[in-house]
């Protein structure tokens, strides 16, 4: 049990194309931690702590038994290091993400010199929190957007 | 009358650029609509009823008699396809606005798969609407980026 | 019969994706140019005569009555120029694609400056014709990346 | 006297990264206006008077005498100007960067037809003035990334 | 032993760079496969034998006692495919990098639908291989960009 | 005379955007070094000698006193060094050039440390030397693309 991984992010909501990405680590690595960042500063659509509950169930439900979900206000960098964990996992889509993760990898490297990244192929079509946040506002059934227990609270 | 476009924005304000845009689709095209897309979470600057009436003379001056101007609050992918209008108008300056399309795209062909995306270049120097907004807002003339009839509404 | 596009590739071979703009192409305009460029200074795998009347063939079958196949030797933007076909039709798979197209672009609009280019997107995975030929090179099956006539004389 | 630079930014704070750029148009140029920009419309996190202070001292003890800093409502291109500074420093640590001041650049070649783009490659590692705000409002020491004056005042 | 990865090049000459992916790889996998592909119509500067041993003695100085080397003739994905290695690892230096990656990873996917895309950051200033080559050709040193095993044999 | 630049290229053939670069480099910097680069692998177009003649005429033509022409058979690199030329100046046109000049400084800046970076922006449409090259073996007349004593010699 050393091959650590975190995959960090404001899930708000947790969508498919986090699940697909999950779903990758928890094959690749012994523990993966699923971290959902809080800010005082940024407000949530969703609450945290049902969302990091119906992570936990949507995980459950697909056997991936060694993804760890917390909910964590500070530095992602900082909870990676205090906790031994050195992947950095990330998913691209395309270079937009590519570009917009290097200039967060850099910093994190400074906090956290020993942290390498994992960027894997998000190859799924996948509708982001955002999207899915806009469709629901919208009144759009976004079922196929998201894992069933996410659903169920949003 | 089947060749059918959109053309989607907040057109806050409709630019001589967007006005690009719509000359070459409203020659390509059987009929053009011009949407102007609103959202009551995202306020904007001018009043979207008086642009449509802006962007309506605009079309008027220059001859273009198949551009239709709608005020729409909604999905456009779902105005797109209640109305069977399957090509998708975009206009690209750069890279940057080629990665954010392509974002949005796959989201509207996942509500609406017969859409038909058509990029044309953005040749012209083209000045944004936050453009015209900011040098508005330091009170400098902006008549020369934007069409004669939505001058005189902002 | 005036929307008159050009499709202009080496086409070394003709691919499924290839097809894909050529279908999108043909719903759109009047007529559609597929024009085979050769170059006495790039060799070519395949014939393009061959090449040529595989494509015709393609289209026949798919029912595509308004596309044309033609071989030119010269520039592009002289083709279109001489025969008053306005719209250059592009297939953007990225923005690789995109950067590279808008820097020949720039160069035909100086040849030809009433050409309006008409990008399309390159949504369903497409082998392109160097991986085509690559695969072929080591034996490999490549009907499923070409139309069948393509096949035929690959 | 007549190779006048200038090198506009929101500054807030201004980083080691800033000051990297200023160091190098420090050595290049004959004057360098290091130009805070404040909107009445976005609330800055630290004093702009404060900064230009902070920015002075840095300056001086650094040894770079030939350089100005001076607050700024309103457009840069309107400063620069009318303060007959044709040369604009920009930094580019990668080409989001790049697309980003590709797109400020043409407005202000529009406001100021003259004005001379000048990229230098931001080659160390700099942490964004954004960065350093959200690693302070975690508690964390900023000292390294900053200059000493910079780190008195935040 | 069952994560086992594939890292491919033309390793013409392997350089420090690649030498910092497949350490990585070494410590995150069970098995790493180096895999020099060769291609009958594309000629090597340097013997691909020889790299291979160079590659072999590099990584047994440095103690990576799961690396193995091997020369290919053929499509990677067919080689990862009949030895059952499903990971791809690559090295991302740029979003150049990431693009032309992107392209390949398509057709390997069609081939090898199970492979899956690691994705390294390329940290430290790598000298590409073509680069080495060019510094070579003017009898420059280049002993800092390669092992001392490759520095040996070129 | 201290503030020395070198501007490098095939230049085969020098055209009216590399015209461009070199006027703007010539206002800014007190020497400009033109450097055609030559290289025994790789063949040219247009002979190095008659092109330096042709661009020191334009140059003379245009008042531009102090631009140097040199033809240079090895890396830039080393005749800046050598030359104490600390100022290397690229065009920009767009994100590809960026991405594909950022390869290279990153080894030039191995070679040598205090070689400093100066990108302009290339705002005229610039008719590359590649499209020169082909446009001229087409027959077409180039003149409005290159200087004119450039073009009594291509």
């Amino acid at each position: 049990m050393n091959r650590k991984a975190i995959y960090p992010g404001s899930f708000d909501p947790f969508t498919n194309g986090h699940l697909d990405i999950v779903k990758k680590a928890s094959v690749l690595f012994d523990e993966v931690y699923v971290v959902i960042g809080v800010n005082v500063k940024k407000s949530r659509t969703y609450d945290s702590e049902k969302m990091k509950a119906a992570i936990e169930k949507t995980a459950a439900e697909k056997g991936f038994d060694n993804v760890i979900v917390v909910v964590h206000e500070g530095l992602v960098a900082d909870y990676a290091k205090a906790n031994g964990i050195r992947y950095m996992i990330r998913g691209l889509r395309n270079n937009m993400d590519y570009n917009y993760e290097e200039n967060i990898a850099s910093v994190n490297k400074l906090i956290y010199p020993e942290m390498e990244y994992i960027y894997f192929r998000a190859e799924n079509i996948a509708v982001s929190s955002s999207m899915v946040r806009e469709l629901r506002s919208f009144g759009r059934d976004v079922s196929v957007y998201v894992p069933e227990p996410v659903f169920e609270i949003i």
